[in-house]
């Protein structure tokens, strides 16, 4: 079933209205979730509304959140998010980071006491009309072992960088530090599929290719082995340890059937984000030009195949937004049996 | 056969003073190749000092290098390397970065038109003992293929990122952002020994475990596939679409025998360098209590095999490091042999 992005948005920011939320606050959220469905990452947008809904019935986010900077020097800030969700908090934040770099040349902002803030893209890639390179990231619920290890550590610890260009679209990194996410296992589960090699491990620590291994004990394994493990362990540290926040197996569980762990050494999740003004390095223009022939070359780089092109970071979503823009957004099934399920609660219609 | 610390440093000083280069840059450039081999990353000790030595002879390398300030702000600058060794300008550069962070809370500078820097590690570690976290990246020669092409289009790009900590050992992440470094290829060529699936292609961009195949004109894989291209992408644009030097293909070898390409769209190849003052996020005490918490829970993390300890990144470079520093540092023989000619023909003792 197909839903345009307007019906899909304005449903959303219902459901955070009806939670509570100022609607400007909502329509922001709203923002951030639908970005993800029309980026085609679809495990992370509208899929996740109820996931948010059950962590405020929870009690778990705080829906009409008033974020406080608790500590700044030019180039940077620390903001208490207040329980609130990534998703308002996150580009307030970014905000204060493009305001810093406009001054000083960069900013960075840590934020902590934070719930999910949606796909990382969304707020690094605000930093592109202001002529900066825009960085965010995040930690997140504790799926994956670190080398040698068969216990959930660390998240899958996203994390972003945007460049701008001229007249090529922008260039965005947007990955995760495991070899898979869990969007991806979901959606093996859904078909009944076997996983590749490499992206989950048994409680035990075997090898698997098991879709359900999660729900057995098992972990997610970091990109590429130990790199992977020491870039997920850098994001955790950037957003959390930085922030104040909770780091590693602490990490408040996204799912809100599942508890936080007592004694916590933080406050909620964490993220990082940070903005970089192209000409406190160089004219931007000069940047831009060079940014389009490095794309350009990349794209003419000598195919394995000569009917599969090469991408550049961030086309594939590119494509995809501009194709579900148009033409809308389609919904998995029990996606939309659970957001059917969700505006009959409320009393909303989808 | 071992060599003391003392005596590598005092024979590659005295190396690059008979190139012409002033003796406190001699000492400091010799500074950064020993730290690479005390830490145990023996392919980017003094294993690479012939290969300077020759950059110099063809004339690609200033060792009477003055670097300036071409652009900055607060938090930023961008610097002209003079086309001298990144041995001796990425030092400096990291000392202007930290003394921007002293005043604003961050500093950042790219760099152009420089030569290999030695291991990132280095200079992102001088950021330590200032309660500072310090990020360094540069580009490098392309040797690897991006997802879905048979060309050579990145350099094994690393990042390193380290954190200050406590009373427990620093957290220094320091990785290529291929699946493996150059350096590895030659380990296993040396001993004769196929390399693991997945760290090179065929020239056609088949799957090979053959330890030769770059000299067949294949190429190193990503790290991970797609997202290794990503990130090693990311770190050749903040190194060189940032700073003005030379990206992707262009970037010209490190090996003398083979020429830059010509109409080349930058300056020699590029770093970035980064320092972030901890007190402008949050107090220095507060963080480094909570990075030794972080570690000490990530060492007691369950272990698939009881006798295999997990491992904090960094810590095994630290153990090499102190042990080499004692026990002075192994030179393989062709590496042993290499020096030895560069001696004779320098006039020089090893």
């Amino acid at each position: 079933m197909i839903y345009s992005k307007i019906r899909l948005h304005q449903f959303t920011q219902d459901v955070f209205i009806k939670c509570g939320m100022p609607a400007s606050d909502a329509a922001l959220a709203a923002d951030v979730l639908l970005s993800a469905d029309l980026r085609g990452i679809d495990s992370h947008g509208v899929a996740r509304l109820s996931g948010y809904v059950r962590l405020y019935e929870a009690g778990r986010a705080n829906m009409d959140a008033h974020h406080k900077v608790i500590h700044q020097t030019p180039s940077t800030a620390t903001i208490d998010a207040d329980s609130g969700l990534g998703l308002v908090v996150a580009p307030k934040a970014m905000e204060l980071a493009i305001e810093k770099a406009k001054q000083v040349g960069t900013g960075w902002v840590a934020i902590q006491n934070s719930n999910h803030f949606g796909i990382a893209a969304y707020h690094a890639v605000k930093a592109l009309p202001h002529d900066m390179i825009g960085i965010s990231m995040t930690n997140a619920s504790p799926l994956v072992a670190p080398t040698y290890s068969k216990e959930r550590m660390l998240g899958t610890n996203p994390i972003c960088i945007a460049f701008p260009s001229g007249q090529e679209l922008p260039f965005v990194i947007d990955m995760a530090t495991s070899n898979a996410a869990n969007g991806k296992l979901e959606i093996a589960q859904r078909l009944n599929k076997e996983l590749p090699n490499g992206w989950v491990q048994t409680k035990d620590g075997s090898p698997s290719i098991n879709a359900n291994e999660l729900k057995n004990g098992g972990a997610l394994l970091p990109l590429g082995g130990h790199k992977g493990y020491g870039l997920g362990a850098a994001v955790d540290i950037l957003s959390a340890v930085l922030s104040g926040a909770n780091y590693g197996p602490w990490v408040p569980p996204f799912v809100a059937f599942l508890n936080p762990l007592e004694n916590l050494p933080g406050n909620g999740i964490g993220h990082f984000l940070g903005a970089m003004r192209i000409d406190a390095f160089r004219p931007a223009a000069d940047f831009k030009l060079h940014m389009d022939n490095w794309i350009t070359r990349f794209k003419q780089a000598q195919r394995i195949d000569p009917n599969q092109e090469i991408f550049i970071p961030g086309e594939i979503e590119f494509n995809t937004n501009k194709d579900r823009e148009l033409n809308g957004i389609p919904l998995h099934e029990v996606v939309e049996k659970d957001l059917q399920e969700l505006a009959q609660k409320l009393g909303l219609n989808l």
